[in-house]
């Protein structure tokens, strides 16, 4: 299953938010059944980040949800967003 | 460099939109500098499918846009979509 999350930083806080989504991912790739994490940040808008997520399944989803990891760095974006994080679940369809 | 694209069939052509979309990955497979390209379903709205896309670089992303099965297969879509489909263009920061 596959999760895509859209988060616009304020925009004095665009560096803060970026070092902890990099701190985060750093942490991610102990998970287990976490399979793809990538962070991206948009060409149009500096200020909007994107990852995209895969998972094995929702149990590993629920596991990344609850890591302390997880929870410590969306507690320090609490402050630093414009807005509340938008996400997306997806079911792959196909693929090259 | 990463896409986004986000497609919203209208109700009646959720099928046909997922054959034409189901038919373009087959296509793009054969794209020397497409990297990634994964098509998704969401799980919230059915009529709602999304691209994940991967390219070697803007040249490639180009040349993709270009390929007669990519207009064919936009030009299909013309009459079936219920909005204007959302392209979004990312850089990619960091990943498992």
């Amino acid at each position: 299953m596959v999760v895509v999350a859209k988060l616009k930083a304020k925009a004095e806080s665009q560096a803060a938010v970026e070092s902890i989504l990099k701190g985060l991912v750093a942490e991610v790739s102990q998970e287990e059944g976490t399979l793809v994490y990538t962070l991206h940040r948009s060409q149009t808008d500096p200020s909007v980040f994107l990852f995209y997520e895969q998972y094995k399944d929702m149990d590993a989803l629920v596991a990344h949800s609850s890591t302390d990891h997880f929870k410590k760095a969306f507690a320090g974006l609490k402050d630093l967003l414009a807005e509340k994080p938008v996400i997306e679940m997806y079911d792959e369809l196909d693929a090259i």
